[in-house]
């Protein structure tokens, strides 16, 4: 089973300290997609726009969050293998993601990590600012594994 | 003028406050090499590992360590414009990190940055725990820039 909305959210947002310190929220967590934003405000970096640390973890979450709403979480767990990032622009702004998985797609993964015991999962993302202009571009490796 | 080493260790550890925040330590801060730990207290993630944002953050600092104790921090200031993060096993200990640029390497880039306005730099990176294992390959992509 999926978590309940809002225990999905303070999962996002308060489970893993270094992401709680962040501030980052979590403005929408539905099964199949989520949007989340990462404050500027305690995130600059030496010229004043959003530290490349917290775009990265803005790009990390959407990928356990996803599972939160969307996975079933007694069943199953998520590391993530590989990420890219480009960093396109500075980030002047609070920055915000949005990031989608389809139902047939959860289906494939789940089915494959409760026969091979793991399976993989991509997330290519565009981080915003809030003019809606690209800032970075993401693309994220995770693994579904079965505990 | 590169910063001295206990200025350079300030603005490594303290200037960014989300890295402040995940408590960073400049163990060794010199012209052409530097070294860096991530503490894994107060940075785990839901499985009690190193949360990767700090793993990103521990390999983006570099740049910026090797930038201060090794440029003209007067003339130039760097960006980063890419990062590319391999995660190859879980990060159960403090992560250390070591980066080197050569001092002929440092010449092309200032020149470069000098007569062009801007010049990139490429740093690989080797994530080890305290066993000395290998938990992240990284490879980041910076930019000095003329003031």
């Amino acid at each position: 089973m999926p978590l309940p909305a809002e225990m999905a959210r303070v999962f996002t947002e308060e489970k893993i300290d270094f992401v709680k310190r962040s501030d980052l929220k979590a403005e929408e967590l539905l099964p199949c997609y989520v949007r989340l934003r990462m404050p500027l405000a305690g995130n600059q970096n030496h010229i004043g726009t959003l530290y490349a640390g917290a775009l990265f973890t803005l790009a990390e979450i959407p990928g356990g969050a996803l599972f939160l709403t969307s996975f079933d979480v007694q069943r199953f767990y998520p590391l993530i293998k590989e990420m890219n990032l480009r960093f396109r622009r500075p980030a002047t702004s609070d920055i915000s993601v949005e990031a989608r998985l389809d139902a047939e797609e959860i289906e494939r993964i789940q089915n494959e990590a409760e026969r091979e015991g793991k399976a993989e999962y991509r997330l290519a993302l565009q981080l915003k600012d809030a003019d809606g202009q690209v800032v970075a571009e993401t693309s994220a490796l995770y693994q579904l594994r079965k505990h």
